[in-house]
C-alpha cells in the first residue's frame, strides 16, 4: 500500500464514502501483514526466474510431493527438488512427468525456465571425474534456471595441461563455478589464471585426512589467489543460485 | 501505533479535526519506518528493565565510550558495559562517577535497576575459586538487573559434601546458575539433585584437553540430567539475561 | 523418616518401649541408606509429573520393555521412552496399548499427563519441514508432561516474513524453543525480537561442512542476542525438560 | 611476443634479414619463456584495475617495503598493503607520503585507483561496531580499487529494525558485503531479503565457542539462503576482490 | 638360547670339542638373535597370567581363527578376542567349544584363567544401562583374568542416591573402573569420594555434541578430582588390562 | 558420628540424662550435615597422607596464599600449590620459608610427607629434555607425597638403546609414569617392555600438528600396548597422585 | 611443435613456399598448443614405468572401465585402479582377463611392469594384521611398478623383540614404508633404528579416540625420529608412488 | 663388548683362564648391556654424516649449551639447534665463534658438513616470502648436511607463470621440497609436473581457516598428485633431514 492509496483512503473516510470501521480494518494490520504482504511482493518480484527448491533431506517422500506440489501450483518459474534419493526421484517423475530427475546429481529439475543465457555463461569446471555429480547439481540448477552453461571435467592440478588448453575459454566466461575434492587446489589455479569471480565448491571426494571435505573447504577459503568465495562443501545448488543473483544484480 | 490510535485518527479526519496530508504523513510510512519505530516500541516495552549491554571487546576505548554515552542519554534502565579491560573499565569511572567496575569480571555497571528481587531468587554456584570471575560476571550482572542473588562458591564435584550441604538452600532457588571448568561435572549434578531450571556456563579454567572450555561445554550439553541449558563458554553475562527473561516471562 | 518419627522413635526409647539396640539399628544407617530415601523422597516429591524417561539407544529391547514395566509400575506421572527405533516402539506398543508412538520423533509416550497447560505457554518453532522430528519431540513430550504448546513450523530466517507473521503470538509465550539446523541463525532472530527465555535447539539437518548440527550448535552458543540458552543437538526432549523445570519452579 | 612481432620476424626470415637458425633460437624457447611473457601480458592486460596488494604478515618490514617499491615502480594500478602491523604502515606511510594508513583495518592505500563507481554499487554491512576493522579493510580496499561503497553499521541481527530500515538501500546494491562475528546469522538474513549477489566475511569476533571466528564461517557456510558465498575469516580484503571481479568480468 | 646352552657350548670349548672361531659364530650375533629370544622369555615370564588378545577388527574370520589357534596352542594362558563381529564370535565359539560369546561386548574368551581373586578386588561401575556393553567387555576381560570382580549399574550422576548407597562397597574395593558416556560426569565424582585409583573409561553412548564419546573423554581428561585416569573410548578391554598390571606389580 | 557415639546418645536418653528434644537436635540434621561430617571424616580418613593441593591458575596471588594458609593451619598432610607462576611462588616461600618452588614445574611445595617410600617405587621417564618440566611436577609431586621416586630423562624412542639399557630397572618399578610429548610412542614401547602399570601424561611439547600436545595425548589413548591409563595433557600431578592412589589402595 | 619442424616452417617462409601470414597462423597459438604438447611429451617422457591409476571411488563401474579402457589403449606402462569397490574389481577382471583384483587392497592390478627390482629394495612394514589392506595397496602397488618388495608384517610396537629381529634386513632396504594404526608408534620407532628414508602411512585401524586414522597420521607428522615423511591415512598407493619417485630422480 | 674381546674370552676359557661359571656371568646379560653398546655402534655407523640436532623449544639457554657443548666434544659430524630464540642463539654464538645464527629460522648450525653436494640436489621451493623462514631451515639445515641446494622463492600458484619459468630446473633436482603456507597447492602442483620426490612442508602462514597450518597440512596429505609426502607444519628442518636419508640410502 503506497502513500497515494492511503491519501485516498483518507479522502473516503473524510468524504463519508468509506466507514471509520472499514478504513481501520484495511489499515489495522499494516505493520505486519502489509509488511508481510511487501516482502512477500518485493519477494515475488526479486523472485523473477528464482527457483523455488526444496531440500528434500531428512523429509520424507510425502512431505516433498505436498511441497512440491504446491509450489507448482503457486508459483511460475522454477521448481527443484535437492537432496533427494532415488525413490523419492522416482515418486516426483511419477507425479510430475515433465520432471527430469539428474540421479547422480540428486537432483530433479520440475520445472525450469525457459530463457537461454540471458545471463551470460556459466562456466562449471570438476577436477576429477569423482567430483561429476556436485559439478552436475550445479551444472543442471544453473541450466534449470536459465543460464548458459559450459562445462569441462576432469581438469584437476595433477594434469595441468589440461587446464591450460582451457585457459582462453575460461576467459570468455562470466563466472567460473570450481569444484573439487581432495586437496581442492583447482580453485587457486583458476583465480590466479582469471579475471572472473571464482566460486569454489569443494567436495567429499577424498578419503584419510579429507574428512569429509573439510581439506578441500579449508584450502579453498585460504586460496591466495584474492578474490575466490567459497559455498558449503557439496553445495553445486548454492553455487549456480550465486551465479543467478550476479546476473540478476547487473 | 495501536488500533484505538488508528481509529481516533480516522475520527479525526473524518470530522475535519485533522487534515488530510497530516494524517497522511502520520501514516504513510508505517510499512517501514513505522515497523521501525512499533519494533522499536516493542522492543523498549519488553525492554523495561532490560539492560543495555556494550560488549567492549575489539571495540577501542573511544567508541565504549561513546556508545555508552548515548545508551546513558536515551534509555532508562540499567546499562553494563562487557568485556572490559583495565583501561576501559578506569575510562567509564572517570565518565560516569557512579559505575561500578568489576575488575576481574571485566563488567562494568554503569547504571543499575533499583527493584530488589521482584523475580524471585538466582543462585549462582562457582565450582571452583578460578571460575570465580565468570560467576561474578553472571551475579553482578543479575544484581545490576534487580534479580535477587545468593552465591554458593568451591562446591564442586571434587568435594561432594560442600554441595550437599546447600542443597536445601539450592531447592529454594527460582533458577540456578551453574559455574564450572574443566570437566563441567557440577551442572549434571545439581540437574539431578534439584527441579530448578538449570543454567550451565562452561568456563575455560583448566589446561591441557580442557582446550580453551571445550572440554566442560561439550559436557554441560551431555548431562544426563535433563533439562540443563547452556550458555557459550564463560558467558556469564548470559546465562544472567536468561535469568531475566524467565522472571520478565512470568 | 522426618523429625516427628525421630522423635516418637526417641519418646519410645526414654520411655522403655523401644531398646537401646533396636533403636540404634534403626538409626545407624541413617547418614547413607536414610539419605538415600531422603533423595528419593525429595526426588519423588520435586517429580510430582517429572517425566521418568528411558534413553531407548544403545539398550536391547528386552532391556527397555523390562525398565519401561518397572517405571509404569512404580512411577505414577508420566513415561516416555526416547530414541526409541522403529521395532522398539513396535514392542513398547504391543506391551502397553495405550502408548502413543511417535514415530519420526523417536519417541513412545507410554503414559502421559493429564492436566493441560497449567504451567504456561510453550511456542516450539521449527526453522524447516527437514527439523520437524525433533520439534516433534519437543512438543510432544511438552504435551505429555501437561504442558501447553503452540507450534509454528517452516518460519527459518530466509523467510523472514513469515517469522513476523507470527510474531505476536509469540509475545504470548512463556518459552520459545526454536529448533534449527544448518546455521541456527533462528534462534538469534526470535532472541532479538521477543523477550521470552529461548530455549535453542541445534538439529543435525545439513551438509558438508553442519558437520551433523556443529554449526548450528556453535552459532547458537554465540548467538549476539542476549540470553539464548542451548541444548545438545536434536535434544528436543531436553528442551521441554528445561520447559517443564521453568513453570515447576514458578 | 604479439603477433606483429611474430609477424616482422617471418618478414625478416623471408627477406632474408635475419637467418633461420638466429630464427629459429628466437623462437625455441617459445612454449616456456615466451609463455612466462604471454601470461605476464595476459595478466597485466586483465589486471587493468586490480591491485598488487602485499601481504605483510611474516614478512619484515624490509622485505615489505623493498617489495612496495618494486611494485610502485613497475605497475601502475592500486597498490595496497595488507595485513599491517602499526609499525609497517608507519614505515609505508613515511616511505610513500600519499600512502593512506588505515590502522584499524591494518591496510596501507600505497596507491589507489582514480575511477569512481564504475563498477557499481558495493554495499558494506558490518553486524557490530567490534567487526568495524574487518569491513574497513573490505570498504578501504574497494575504495581503493575505483568501487563505489556504501556501508551500514551495527545492523546485527539482535536489532532486526535497524535492518530492515535500510532494506530498500539494500536492493539497490550491486554486491552487498556482509561481515559478522559471532553467530553470522546476519548473512542468512541478508541473504533472505535481497536479490543480489552476498559475500559473507565471518570475523574472528566473540569468545569462548565462537573458536577465533569459526562459528561463524560454519554458520555462513551453512546459510540456508541460498547463493551466499563465504570468504575466510576476517578477509575483508578478499571480498574487496571478489566484487572487482565481479565488475570487471562485465 | 638358554643359560644351559651357553654353558654346554662354553664347556665345549674348554674340552676342545668347539673351536674358537666357531663358538665366535654361534654367540657372534648373540646382541640380536638372542635378543629376541631373551625378550621373548622375559616376555612369556611377565606375561605369567597376562591374556594373549586377538583385536578383531578389521581382521577376516579365518585371520582371527588362524591366530587364535596358534595362540592357544603355543601359550598356556587366557586368550580372548576383542572387538569380534557376532559372525567371529560364532565362528570362534564352533572351533572352540569351551569359548564363551559375550556378545554385546563383542568378546570372546577362549581360554580363561583359574585362579580366583588373588589379586583383590576390582568395582565395575556402569553409569547407565547403555554403557553396560563396555562394561562388560572390562568386566568379563578382568574375570577372564582371574579377578575377583564387582559391578554396579545404572549408577550415573543423574540419579545420585544411588552412587551414595553403595559409597562403602566401592571404599572396599582395590581398583575402581568407572564406564560412564555422554558426560562422563561419574568419573569425577567417584574420584572425589573413593581413595582407590580410578580407571576412567568414556563410551561412545549419547548423540548430537557427545561426538562419539569425545565429549566424555574430554571430561575425565579433565576431571577435578585428582588421580584418574583415563582409557580410550569404549575399551574397557584396556581398563581390565590396566588392573592386572595393578595386581601384578604388587 | 559413630554407632558408639550413637548408642551413648540413647542411653542418655534412655537414663534421662539428655532431653528427647536435645537428643532430637543432635540428630535432627543427620541426613544432611552429619553426611558432610561422615564424608568429612571419610575423606580425612582416606586422605591421610593425600596432599591438599591449590591449583594456581586462575587464581589471585591473595587466594592462593589466603587458601593456602587455611589448608596449613587446618590440616596436617602435605600441602601442595600447582600451575603456579614465578610470582605466586616468590610469595608462597616468603610466606611459607620452608616452602619448596620447582620453578620449572609450576610447583610449591609447601608441606611434604615424611615417610619414604612407604609406598613402592615410581619410575618416571621423560622422553626428551623439553618434557622436563612436567615430569619435575609428577616426581617432585610424588617425593612430596612419601613414595620414592627414580627417574630417567631422556629416554625418547628416537634413541631406542638409552630406553633398553635401563629396561631391568623400569622392571623392578611398580608404578611407571612415562611423560613425552611430540609423538608420545614412549608410552606404547614402556608398555610393551614392562608388566608394571603404565600412566601416560602427555606433553604439550612439540610444534605445528602437535597441536599443544593433543598428537601426544591421542597416541597415548590409542597405544596397541594393552594397560596403559592416560593423564590429561601436562598433568604431572595427576599421574603422582594416581600413583598415591595406587600405593593406598594396598 | 620440434625445432626441426619450426625449423622446416622457416625454411618453407624462407624460400616462399609458406606465405607470412600461414605462417603466424601456424605458430600463433603456440604458447599454449604447444605448451600442452610439450607438457604431454615431458609428461609422458617422465612416465616410464609410472602406472596410471584411476580412483574409483565416487565413480560409478561404467565410468571405471570406460577410463581403464581408454589407458590401456593410449598407454604403455603399467595401469592400476584403487579403491575398487568388490563389484568393480570384478567387472574390471571380466574385462581384463590378465587383471588381478587383490580384494582387501580394493586394488585390481589391470596391466603392470615387467623390469623385477631395479629400483632397489622397498621394505613394506605392517604394525599389525589389521593394517595389512593397506600395507597391500602399498606392496602390490610397488611390485606393479617393477619395484622390488619385502614385507614385515606384525612387527607393531607391542611386541619390539620382533621389530629387532629384522633390524638388518631393514637396513639393507632402500626405502622403508610403515604403515600402522593406533598410536602410530612403529614409524618413530624405525626411524630412529635405521638410516634409511621413512614413508610413514597411517591406518584407520582403531576405535574410539583413534578418530579414524587422525591419532595415528598426528603421531607421525610429529615424530622424533627426524626425518619420517607422512602419506595420507590409509593412503598405501601414495607411499609406492613416493618410492617410485625415488627411484626414477637416482 | 666386540668379538674380538669375546674371542678372547673363549681362549681364555679354553686355556683354563677363566671358568665356564665365571665366563658364562660375563656373557650372560650380553643380551642387553652388549645390544646398548651394538646399538650405539651401528648407529654411530648410520650416523656418519647425520646432524646431532637439540631441539631448543622447551630448554632452558643452560640446557641448550650444556647438551651442544657435549655433543661438539663427542661426535665429529654437523651440530645443529633448531628452534632457538635469539638469546638462545646469541648464547651460541658468544660460545662457539664459528657457530652460523639463521635468526629468522631459528636455526644455529653450530658444525657443519664439509662434502659438497655428493647427495645430488635439493630444491626448495617457497610459495611466498612469508614462507621463507621454514624454506631458510630446510635450506640451511640441508647446507649444513652437505647437500647441495637450489632455491626458489615466490612461486606460489597465484603466479603459475613463475613456477612454470622455472620448470626445467626444477626437472633437474633429485629431490623437491615444497614449503607453503595457506591452501598449500604448491605441492600438488609441483608433484604435478615433476618426476621427482616431493617432500611438502606445511607452513603456519595464513589467518582465519587456516587454523596455524592446518590448512595447507590437509591439503598436502590430500594432494591428487600421487608420491607426495608431508612433514610437520613448520618443519623445515624434517624435510632436510629426509633428503639426507634419500641420499645416504642410494
Amino acid at each position: 500500500m503506497r502513500r497515494n492509496e492511503v491519501e485516498e483512503l483518507l479522502l473516503a473516510v473524510r468524504d463519508g464514502r468509506v466507514g471509520v470501521d472499514d478504513a481501520v480494518d484495511m489499515l489495522s494490520d499494516l505493520p505486519f501483514s502489509d509488511l508481510g504482504m511487501a516482502m512477500l511482493d518485493t519477494h515475488r518480484e526479486l523472485r523473477q526466474g528464482m527457483p523455488e527448491a526444496v531440500y528434500a533431506e531428512g523429509k520424507t517422500i510425502e512431505q516433498v510431493l505436498e511441497i512440491t506440489e504446491r509450489l507448482v501450483a503457486t508459483t511460475t518459474g522454477p521448481v527443484l527438488v535437492t537432496r533427494a534419493t532415488d525413490e523419492t526421484g522416482s515418486a516426483l517423475v511419477a507425479r510430475f512427468p515433465n520432471a527430469v530427475h539428474h540421479r547422480d546429481a540428486g537432483l530433479v529439475v520440475v520445472r525450469s525456465e525457459p530463457r537461454d543465457g540471458v545471463g551470460g555463461l556459466v562456466a562449471v569446471l570438476a577436477a576429477g571425474t569423482s567430483d561429476l555429480p556436485v559439478a552436475d547439481e550445479a551444472a543442471f540448477t544453473a541450466a534449470a534456471l536459465g543460464l548458459k552453461i559450459e562445462r569441462f571435467n576432469d581438469v584437476g592440478v595433477a594434469g595441468l595441461h589440461r587446464l591450460l588448453a582451457v585457459r582462453e575459454q575460461l576467459a570468455a566466461a562470466d563466472v567460473i563455478v570450481v569444484v573439487a575434492g581432495m586437496e581442492g587446489a583447482l580453485a587457486s589455479l583458476v583465480g590466479g589464471i582469471t579475471p572472473a569471480p571464482v566460486i569454489a565448491v569443494p567436495t567429499s571426494v577424498g578419503y584419510g585426512s579429507s574428512f569429509e571435505g573439510l581439506a578441500a573447504l579449508l584450502a579453498m577459503l585460504n586460496s591466495c589467489a584474492a578474490g575466490v568465495a567459497v559455498m558449503n562443501i557439496d553445495n553445486g545448488f548454492g553455487a549456480a543460485m550465486f551465479a543467478l543473483r550476479l546476473f540478476q544484480s547487473r
